[in-house]
């Protein structure tokens, strides 16, 4: 028996309905299944009910809560191992600490007789825009040289590993982005990452505060090192530092392409 | 006088007009003028071709050579500061080693009477899916934990710069992204990234050579560390390399989400 289902890992980017690319809705204007945590379900309703044509077939729609990313990619590999076309929604890019990782691990998990049908299954991922790039972007250029990608939950790593890569991301004079800087559950994180940001780099670094970019609750705060505060940070955040050459050019902030003397030294 | 001209720059995406965002073909749309690289103007071209609606007003294309980001840039503000809509495009996000920074450094180094007009355009950045997160959804989900970008072009900062921040993310354990790891006029800084990889990493770290991702010239190689050979990466080649704790589960490689034991020690 050949099997045909699918199973898609899609972005849906940072918020905006304009930011989801044509190939994402292509997908769900396909999918009999939509598997989500309930405000990315509830994006990918908004879109299809502004570009589906009229008299479409809707989909299955099942979203879930928010820390059952492993039961979610299960059920979406078992709907599509049972010959489904079945789309994951992320927000932002599903590579980025989103879905695409919770799927492969469900693979590599299963047990007989899951294992065999999972690992047959074709699965696509489709690319978004994450949320680092969308917070960059409206405030200028803060990215625009190497930098790191840092996900402060610490329910997925120890904070020791935390606190030694910022130090080692410092000492890079990396430009660094933070996602999922503070919750509710663990309010210190972020109180701690300002200490540690304090100890490895001046006080006029630059950072950037962009809660909920492109969405109409979205906030954006541009400050130093010394001036930042931890209430300026919520799960909805994400935040950009730059790196020591990062700097202000009218309302906007950027970094450099440029960093030392090519013939020489760093700066 | 209002000057109503504006700036927007344009994030093209890795290649595939199915990954470009509604929001850049609007601003496509409503563009006096388009500037950019050869290779990308011609990829908006073909983008308004498919989806302009008939009739409608063509931009002015504007597409100039290579290497020429900073003058490009002075072009798209002069032109915005006489009042007109400008659409500056780069390939991927405009934000990750693109032409954001040029505009904002060639806003900065402006004289009079330049710098006053161009400090007080209306600048946007629409964002895009950056050529790593193109290649990563191609592989599975090799940068699902945390994770560095770097670009490898030595004209925009001197070797041991580049050295150090690949022996600082290897310590770090970051996933890591290389731009541009190879040209024609610098063969040699691929080869050396090997060298140095192999001195901080272990040999069976995987490694992805993903090529032109989205467009027909398409080729994406998964190795090993110790398999890996300068040939393998051109100057459109994304090279991604995984964490210690990156593998394979069927044709896929993915990063874990969880990094050693949360209530304790580093793996």
């Amino acid at each position: 028996m050949v099997n045909n289902g699918q199973l898609t890992i899609a972005g849906l980017g940072p918020g905006d309905l304009d930011q989801i690319t044509p190939a994402v809705l292509q997908a769900l204007l396909a999918a009999d299944d939509v598997v989500g945590y309930f405000p990315y379900v509830a994006r990918a309703q908004a879109l299809l009910a502004q570009s589906a044509p009229a008299g479409s077939r809707q989909p299955q729609w099942l979203a879930s809560d928010n820390r059952v990313e492993l039961e979610r990619a299960q059920q979406a590999l078992e709907l599509a191992a049972q010959g489904r076309q079945v789309v994951v929604v992320s927000s932002g890019d599903p590579g980025v600490f989103a879905m695409a990782s919770a799927v492969f691990e469900a693979i590599e998990s299963a047990q007989a007789p899951q294992a065999e049908r999972w690992l047959a299954l074709d699965v696509q991922v489709l690319p978004g825009v994450t949320a680092m790039l969308a917070a960059a972007a409206r405030a200028g250029a803060p990215l625009g040289h190497d930098f790191c990608c840092i996900n402060l939950s610490d329910n997925l790593k120890p904070w020791p590993v935390i606190a030694r890569r910022v130090a080692l991301a410092a000492e890079a004079d990396f430009a660094m982005a933070f996602y999922n800087p503070r919750s509710q559950s663990r309010p210190q994180g972020f109180v701690r990452l300002l200490e540690l940001l304090r100890a490895h780099c001046e006080p006029e670094r630059l950072l950037v505060f962009a809660r909920a970019v492109s969405t109409p609750e979205e906030s954006l705060q541009v400050c130093s090192l010394a001036e930042a505060l931890p209430e300026m940070a919520d799960m909805r955040t994400v935040v950009l530092v730059g790196n020591s050459l990062t700097r202000r050019v009218g309302p906007y902030i950027y970094t450099p392409r440029y960093y030392g003397d090519v013939d020489g030294k760093a700066p």
